[in-house]
């Protein structure tokens, strides 16, 4: 089992914590010292050792940071996690502050003198986030000092770095090979009048590689650092234990993570930083040996975004694998739920075991969410032995999960009933289908981007006084991680779409105390395909590539329209074609009336 | 009659014209010389005595410019004006250029060698303007320079400034007194830190004093500059001949025009000044006499867009008035259309005929647009007795008008059809309604612009392949300009949507010598109205205010939805209710018909 539904953390160990990390302070001469959540990677999930924030303080959140001062520890906490910081840390030693809307520096200055010095690991935090902080912080005699991470002292059984083995993604999954990607990365440094990228993202090096890695859950990625020469050589920075099985490449120089420093200062410049991303430390490094730095956003992530003809190809073929499990679990759920006692985590382990028996998962994607009733109208509820919660008559059940195959990532959620479903709960499902619909059928001029189509998913919401409180999508990997940019479904969308990317389709509405809904497909921005009529304009349309039925029963049918009754009908005749005969007689049974027109 | 049909160009007097502007070159030592279309005021409508486009090339489109060089002279025109200009200028001695695809700068750079000195006149061009010429001029030695207009050296018999009288804007109309605006813009500066504003635009000094103009047609604008303190009293350049029968106001000081850049040199700074409104030449004065500029929109803008209840309560009244007579021309030419003979001329010169027999009529608020057949897929088509057409069976007529009232300022679009109208036509026709319904019915969270509602316009056409190239709506003014920013619905919209911002609704479809369809409503943004079951949320929507019926019959009638059709009917049935009880009884039969439910 992948997902495991233990409270992880207790607020007990977190002042003793606190107290030595103070210590640490007056010894080094600071007033404050910046906890974030990320590592030096920025990304979603972090190894044990960089588990700095939850050791602290008790919160396990996904993002959030703490400063620790002398008189006072904030935890900064967003919307999503204002219940659970007041469970998890000991409030008589920490504070939850309301972030975003708490600015750091505006609370830094209520709380600190002028003169007052707060230190930063250097490793932890990108240029854009300190710029912001020295900003905020701009005439108030407040400074922000780098240094050592006075956690990692303090913290005597820190886990080593994670050292996962790496594995090559071979051509058959990967559709490019690495010297022709670092060809093409290298013309655009060239192009741009770059000497070399500095490579700090973990899937964009595990991209331009064609390698995976295992050194986090989740997220099959390889923690390392890397410099891409513009003559398409690179150098490769990790523990060379991990990738010692891959055989040398000579245009490919392995290096332990010692050798980053030295290797960036020996650099010639201009050099290629992406400040959005990459640890301040980098940029220090190479102003103090003189190097001219270009900052501009890493240079594989719209190549990365744009996946080739391979990639959709194995991305399909695991949606398919995946949606035949899926169907095995809706069509085992469909007994199970009027019986009583089933509850949210029987169900999460059920649809994980599923997905075991493809023989082919290799991680859950993310932690499954599973949100019965009220839990529902969390968005990103994760279900633990504490708020475990049965079934009841009447039940929406929000269910959002997906797993990592070695030919692609997947991402589905659907929900559906239990027992009679209220009036209100089948017209707000309703509207949450049209707006998902609307994105699926949607074919628009080249040159759109996220925002002119996010509002297409929430149209009918909005008609009705409604709305939801996320994006309408994210971008997903090719077995590499579940969120992945540049583009996105919503109104921060601002990069146009290209054929190759993938999205998430995945509109929702949660009412608080009550219910939650969710209905997400995955879809490929493809060219559109021809059509009698149309006019000569260079057109873009999404194909869904999940196909897994729809809860009929939470459909008002007369609500809909009649192109989107037929789009429903033949979404739901692929899905049967598709995936019946992938599935057992039993749910082939299931699943043609699940999918049959209405 | 206010719209004439007689081609007011020729092109025979361009090249002798341009000979003497070469001469002044010589003279001026220059190698080439900038011809705007825009004057000082950067309206739409330009004086005669500003037309030296027109004067110079015989041009006489709304947008567009000339650069003479000694041996070439480039007209720079967009897609509207491409057929149009090789009609107006001597192709001999005249280059139409394709602009925006082609930048200036670039054209300039190809015709002339380093050194190059390019004049203009301050007065005429933008701050904004010229930046982005040097901008793109940097380091190809082509110079810029500011000088006397060479145009006006030359034009012997150039007509003087306009000096329209100019008449007071009642309170019963403008809905807040003068003096309160100043205080409330004045209160903008002294926030902002600014001693005051620079202000260009006569629309916003126009709305600022509450007075109407006179000095050019369709806009009912005073040609003047203003300089607004930060205690709230003014200063009005402009000639005083105009306003003498105003009645002095101490607070507002009224100069003639030659008082104008003495005034500006003796402001004490910051002064606020937009830079893309206002001439250049206003931020040299103000440099030259070492004053602070501080580059901000015109403060009046933002204010002057959020109309107040009495403005709004004009402008329905505005809307029924003209609204009816819309009706009246409607019945007229659905008995009309069918005979034989009936041309486009006759449809505008009928249509004004029944907006002047309002009584209420100062002046249509542009020119009508009456595009029949392939004319109408012309979006800005004007007709001329020389592309004037006589209609056919099966055409569509795209009739785009409006008038300029007291109370208001009207702006409607309808298309009709001879005969029986064919499939394409129908299917198109009914598509452009959905979109235009969609707009009509959103309510949407308070904070989104134009740009993030105008593909909802879109959407039924593109999922036909089709779209239309021009936005869905702009802002419309109060007895102002018809065109009336910042809001716009397309997607160079990125003003958020407030309360009492009027907007047109106006989506289309064009097939290039084929046929045009247009249907455009004006809409006021207004609070969404409570709604059951609704979401505690701030959201917006938009209130039509235009009553006139929808040709029904191009309509599809099972091509719409639900909410579509409930919407339509819903709308025909309001238009009966408002505008039967203010027409003949001959048009009210008609009009029950026209409104009767689908």
């Amino acid at each position: 089992m992948f997902q495991s539904f233990s409270e992880s953390s207790t607020p007990d160990d977190g002042p003793a914590r606190l107290a030595d990390l103070r210590q640490e302070l007056v010894a080094a001469g600071l007033d404050g010292f910046l906890i974030p959540r990320a590592d030096t990677f920025q990304g979603e999930y972090v190894a044990p050792r960089d588990a700095r924030l939850a050791w602290l303080t008790g919160f396990t959140g996904s993002a959030g940071f703490c400063i620790a001062l002398a008189n006072r520890a904030g935890v900064f906490i967003d919307g999503r996690y204002r219940v659970q910081v007041k469970a998890q840390v000991d409030l008589d030693h920490f504070t939850p502050v309301h972030w975003p809307e708490v600015k750091p520096w505006d609370w830094l200055k209520e709380a600190l003198p002028r003169g007052g010095k707060v230190g930063f690991d250097p490793w932890l935090h990108t240029l854009s986030e300190i710029e912001g902080y020295r900003d905020g912080l701009k005439g108030c005699g407040i400074e922000l000092v780098a240094g050592e991470n006075l956690v990692d002292r303090i913290w005597v059984d820190q886990p080593p770095r994670p050292s996962g083995k790496v594995t090559a993604y071979p051509l058959e999954f990967s559709g490019e090979k690495s010297g022709e990607k670092r060809t093409r990365i290298a013309k655009i440094l060239l192009e741009a009048g770059q000497c070399a990228a500095v490579l700090t993202l973990p899937d964009s090096i595990c991209w331009l590689l064609n390698i995976r890695g295992s050194d986090i859950e989740r997220n099959p990625v390889v923690h390392a650092f890397a410099i891409l020469l513009d003559d398409g050589k690179m150098q490769f920075f990790t523990d060379p234990e991990k990738v010692k099985d891959l055989g040398p490449d000579p245009n490919i120089e392995v290096l332990d993570w010692d050798a980053f420093e030295e290797a960036l200062a020996a650099l010639k410049g201009p050099v290629r930083v992406d400040k959005a991303s990459a640890p301040i430390h980098i940029s220090d490094v190479l102003r103090e040996a003189g190097i001219e730095i270009d900052y501009r956003d890493d240079p594989c992530i719209l190549p990365k975004a744009r996946k080739n003809a391979t990639e959709i190809a194995g991305t399909r073929e695991a949606h398919l694998r995946d949606g035949a499990a899926m169907v095995e679990f809706l069509y085992w759920l469909d007994g199970a739920k009027d019986k009583p006692g089933l509850t949210e985590i029987d169900i999460v382990t059920k649809l994980e075991g599923f997905r075991r028996a493809t023989n082919m998962l290799l991680d859950i994607s993310f932690e499954t969410i599973c949100g019965s009733g009220a839990n529902g109208a969390l968005p990103h509820y994760r279900v633990s032995e504490s708020s475990n919660r049965t079934l009841e008559d009447g039940d929406l059940i929000v269910i959002d999960s997906g797993g990592q195959y070695f030919d692609g990532t997947t991402d589905i959620t659907r929900t559906v009933c239990v027992g009679n479903p209220g009036g209100d709960e089948r017209a707000a499902f309703t509207r949450v289908l049209q707006g998902m619909i609307a994105i699926s059928r949607v074919r628009w001029p080249r040159g759109l981007a996220g925002r002119d189509l996010d509002p297409l998913a929430r149209y009918p919401l909005w008609a009705a006084g409604q709305d939801f409180d996320h994006g309408t999508g994210h971008g997903v990997g090719t077995y590499l991680c579940v969120h992945e940019g540049p583009q996105r479904l919503s109104r921060s969308g601002e990069v146009p779409f290209e054929p190759g990317m993938i999205l998430s389709n995945e509109p929702g509405y949660y009412r608080e105390g009550a219910f939650g809904i969710r209905t997400e497909n995955l879809v490929v921005v493809m060219g559109a395909p021809e059509l009698a009529g149309a006019d000569k304009r260079d057109m873009l349309s999404f194909e869904t590539i999940t196909f897994v039925p729809i809860e009929r029963r939470l459909i008002e049918v007369d609500t809909l329209a009649l192109a989107e009754r037929d789009w429903l009908n033949a979404y739901h005749a692929q899905v049967i074609e598709k995936i019946a005969p992938r599935i057992s007689t039993a749910a082939k049974g299931w699943l043609l009336k699940a999918g049959a027109p209405i």
